[in-house]
């Protein structure tokens, strides 16, 4: 079969284009796969397993979602301001707002205990590929799930070996399970808040200047994890660069990237391109008209709305950035270029075709078959994030009475078991309800989806019979009880019968959205994101199979190091330069928020250089997850924090874009410069800068 | 040159796959060019001379931007509502709610006139390419402006013939100028109301029904014009069906459709597609939610908001139907190889070559350029629709006197001495000022502006360096004393002096705007708007050249013909049947707005028949401006009444798709049964009936 064999060959060679690291800067490594051989060839770098191990252990995660580093040998952690918003929210009292306020312990004594944080280090990961496939072998659907989680079960206890409490096991899957591996962190869940400037400081220009450059941030929290009541002892740790990176300069990162979709296809791509990135900045766009207006009614109305307002502006302007991405042509068509020439590769190669051939095809369908259920599903599934408190309570009473009739493993996760502690507490929280809120952004709810889906879809002549959706919204929200706790616990205890016997209209609104719910729910579940997943899993380890460790794996909130250079972009046309400076923070600043600086910033001013670098730009590959992480010199040194990322960063969520991704860090130039003008923390500058 | 020769016969082979009607129904036919064989081959059917200019007299043009036609020999002239809506709301008084309640003059004697209303009839059209290209030729830029104006004016006022109040006559350029017409129109400016429905039945299902299917829409009105205050003599009208189409049926329309961009360029159609319509949808969202916020707070709210947040849904749905109909893969491609076709004629031939070649790679450039300053220009130049009333005021008072110390011929259009008097009247207009809806539409204006500028963004350095945008525009609003309409006028008669020394902080903030606003709109018009018009009508004029009349020319807002066929459409895998009926209304119905039935239409139930049809939708091409159209059948008898079109028509204003649009009619045998059954406007049924 010459002619097969000959396309074969091509096909290969096609993909072969794809595999070297065309963009350099691309991947988050796991430290097991550095890209050693680029960064000699490139750089005249090689790391060497100390090097490779030192950065490993002085790095850490945190446990919500962020990164860090130690900094010290007495347990001191760096990260940012914006990965401590929790503990500082925990430790505020009336009169002490750690938000409002910087706060500096100058001794340790002064230290505060966060109410809820934990600190993780890497201490050991080991490639259990064998293990995992020797117990899922043949298996697939539930019986696949069950193997793999008492494998995973196994090897995750053996590890903890008793003591759970100091260690956590995971069994983590690089490239979709092309890959397992058993990692084992060392927990710190004693973690003290030494340093953190005010939110002001923190987050200086606010919304405007968010995932934007140039920046002036000073997004930094200082933290110490205790054993036993002392200061840990670590003596991985990073050093503190005095003076930050020079420009040109190659720079790593270290940290936990979140999620990336990397391997998606272009199907999936083209449906977040259309219709769901702008069906859902319209609904975003809308409900953040709908805050503003109800925020400029009374400063009351504007901290009822600030929580979910913030959240809406930083979901516009992720999305407005990951859309922008989708519509470069230029990253589009070598996506494009890279999935046909690996789809040339498996139509030319029987087994491979009869193995994966059908993957993008079954990935096309559920894709096609989410767009035509895309609407109602966002309107009845997806309702819950920027809904009315009362209706989410009442929907998660009636959701959760339904689900508790059910066995475990036929439950919607958030049901099961193991998860109604979390939800009960959600439920029965005593936080205030504020009806007018709730009226507003329930109307405004029930509106949109009687506008999209149309008078006579059936939701709409269920819940629309007589009433038109404001009126039900108000008479929801102002004849419900819900905001009484004791109404929801006696109804969460009566369960199915309760809720059935129930006359409180927001309960009867949940009940008779339910069973379009749970339709839907099912239908998209079924029928779109599981053949996603099963097939998005299988493309990526046909990626493993062929290319193997040379191509970087998906993000998966575990360690990851990036390589990059310190540099700027082309916006424009125009050259971003890569750093900014104290002259251009007191040069942006205004005297109204969010450009407006704290009084101890105003009062240092004299005492800065303002020449000293604040914020920089590397082309290094991050993603959400990464907030916190260092950035390392070759010499292992800390030249800055990284907290952010610029716009065109944002695709990275797709591919990795060398051009124009940035990401962006605080120098640590001005991480001590400020902590000794500013806040005149000399015990902890000394702590830095000498390790006492 | 052998292989450039056969380049351009295969260009030309695959140009001519896209001339004929591989769409069947495309098309807005002028009534000199009717697709004669076309309609022979595929229905048998061949319009005569005769039914040719019956149609063309009975059809009217309403000046407003709708059509109608005329439906008795004594001037009654059947349009929609919507198309009345300013002689409604011009002839309303306290007590006297013509939009809110039916009128129905059952004598000549109550027939209501309207304030300003105008209907024209074409009665001839004659070709004037040969003396327009005389005049015209060797001349470009404003040598070309001049010539073409004065052979207009030359021609138009010979035609007219100094009896400017009986006849209007207008240079037409189909074709984009391929093309030439004077067409002569005779104007009826003496408009009398005879019937219209309640808003409430017209425009019933409100903003959720709109540009939807299925429809019960009674959405017509009757007028009468008269000469020398009696009614006109018109002995070409159309006779109305009392049975309405039938499923199947050849129908044509007859109308004035708005304006189409079937020519634009790939180059274009992709800009819309990104970033034009997604961020326009954006901002639309983002008032749409604000206006809905402001108007829950208060009945007066609501009021004051009503009339833009009716613009402002009406825009999202429209720009969501033409956003989905340009990712459309199927027709997007399609025009894709229709373009590439016609390049490869192009280039193929050295003459096309040098003369046309350029055209698309000026409008990819202009269009890129346009990319790169698309939201400064969007948010600086465009920002008048949704302004707060006061701050339009003050921008067209300081721009207004900016202009007029410019040469008549270097001003912006609306400044021009002619167009002085409307501006006038619009900026001391004593309409109310609402300084609450005032300042929370210009905070979040100018909000918007600083979080995409950026807060270094030179306007924004300009307008913000004391003041937040909340701050300067509470300050701004409620600080001016522009709702004074003698301050207004003393300002405007003032000009560049009185402006330049007003403290009046609503006319400084404009003042401070205006470098940046003229700066921007000259480049946006010069670097974009220019160019991009300049090669489009040079694109359109070679397709006229290549194809000639064979394929119809974009809409201009003229007299224009389109056939189509009775027919549903499948949506999401179902068939969408052609017609309403009676009984579907009343199913229809609830008890709130806006599916809450008029009072005479549920007293009417039981005496209507349940089969009457109430809308159809058919395959005809058409976009707004058809408003009010008749939709006649081969006999030339009424059958039907345009009003809306089914979503997939959106996509009319770039190609026409055969499959999926409709446009939406009310059907003739409800209008007559509904005025004899609901309104019991018997003189009226007779005088349709029977012409009496």
């Amino acid at each position: 079969m010459k002619n097969k064999g000959s396309a074969w060959l091509a096909g290969v060679l096609l993909a072969l284009l794809w595999i070297p690291a065309s963009h350099a800067g691309e991947g988050m490594w796991p430290l097991t796969n550095l890209p050693v051989a680029t960064l000699k060839q490139r750089f005249g770098f090689t790391p060497t397993a100390q090097w490779i191990r030192h950065v490993q252990l002085a790095s850490v995660r945190l446990a919500e979602g962020c990164s860090g580093s130690f900094v010290s040998p007495h347990g001191l952690v760096l990260s940012n301001h914006h990965c401590a918003v929790e503990c500082l929210e925990g430790l505020s009292r009336p009169g002490h707002n750690l938000m409002a306020h910087f706060f500096y312990a100058a001794t340790r004594k002064e230290e505060l205990k966060c109410p809820a944080m934990e600190v993780e280090q890497l201490v050991h990961q080991r490639n259990v590929t064998g293990a995992v496939n020797q117990a899922t072998r043949g298996k697939s659907g539930a019986a696949y799930a069950a193997a793999m989680r008492a494998v995973s079960n196994r090897l995750e206890s053996a590890c903890v070996a008793g003591d759970a409490h100091k260690w956590r096991c995971q069994v983590v899957h690089l490239y979709h399970g092309g890959e397992d591996w058993l990692y084992k962190y060392r927990r710190y869940q004693d973690v003290r808040l030494v340093f953190v400037p005010s939110q002001q400081t923190s987050f200086f220009g606010g919304y405007p200047d968010n995932f934007n450059y140039p920046r002036y941030d000073y997004d930094i929290s200082v933290l110490r994890v205790y054993v036993h009541g002392k200061p840990a002892h670590t003596p991985e740790y990073f050093r503190m660069s005095a003076h930050g990176p020079r420009a040109g300069e190659l720079v790593f990162t270290s940290g936990n990237p979140g999620a990336t979709q990397r391997d998606d296809t272009i199907a999936q791509l083209k449906a977040l391109r259309y219709p769901i990135f702008p069906l859902a900045l319209q609904f975003l766009a809308h409900d953040q008209g709908l805050l503003e207006a109800f925020s400029a009614q009374s400063a009351h109305n504007a901290a009822v709305a600030a929580g979910t307002l913030f959240f809406v502006d930083n979901a516009i302007k992720s999305l407005d950035g990951q859309l922008a991405a989708l519509n470069d042509a230029r990253q589009f068509t070598r996506k494009e270029r890279a999935e046909a020439a690996l789809r040339a590769q498996v139509a030319a190669n029987p087994r491979l075709r009869a193995q994966y051939g059908g993957a993008w095809k079954a990935i096309a369908a559920a894709e096609r078959r989410g767009k035509s259920i895309f609407l109602p599903a966002f309107l009845i599934v997806r309702h819950g994030i920027f809904n009315a408190r009362l209706f989410s309570i009442a929907f998660g009473i009636v959701l959760g009475a339904h689900e508790r009739t059910l066995p475990q493993d036929k439950r919607i996760g958030e049901y099961r078991a193991a998860n109604l502690p979390l939800l009960e507490q959600q439920l029965l929280s005593p936080a205030p309800v504020h009806p007018h809120y709730d009226a507003l952004v329930l109307s405004s709810y029930l509106t949109t989806m009687r506008d999209l889906l149309g008078s006579d879809a059936p939701i709409c002549v269920t819940l629309f019979a007589k009433d038109s959706p404001q009126q039900v919204a108000a008479h929801a929200v102002f004849g419900s009880k819900l905001a009484d706790i004791a109404v929801r616990k006696a109804l969460w205890a009566g369960g199915q019968k309760a809720v059935a016997a129930s006359s409180d209209p927001m309960i009867v609104l949940a009940r008779q959205m339910l069973p379009y719910y749970l339709k839907l729910r099912k239908e998209y579940e079924d029928q779109v994101l599981a053949p996603v997943e099963v097939n998005t899993a299988k493309i990526a380890r046909l990626r493993f199979k062929l290319y193997g460790t040379r191509i970087p794996p998906d993000a998966t909130f575990t360690e990851r190091v990036s390589y990059g250079v310190v540099k700027g972009w082309l916006r424009d046309g125009k050259m971003v330069p890569p750093f900014t400076t104290v002259a251009g923070l007191y040069k942006h600043a205004r005297s109204y928020a969010p450009l407006q600086l704290s009084p101890e910033w105003l009062a240092a001013k004299d005492r800065l250089n303002p020449a000293t670098p604040m914020n920089f730009v590397s082309s290094n590959d991050i993603v959400g997850g990464n907030s916190g992480s260092p950035v390392i010199d070759r010499q292992g040194r800390l030249v800055g924090l990284i907290f952010d990322g610029n716009p065109p960063s944002l695709g990275g969520a797709f591919w990795y874009d060398g051009k124009n991704n940035r990401a962006v860090a605080v120098d640590s130039a001005i991480i001590l410069g400020a902590l000794k003008h500013v806040y005149h923390a000399d015990a902890l500058v000394q702590e830095l800068t000498t390790g006492r």
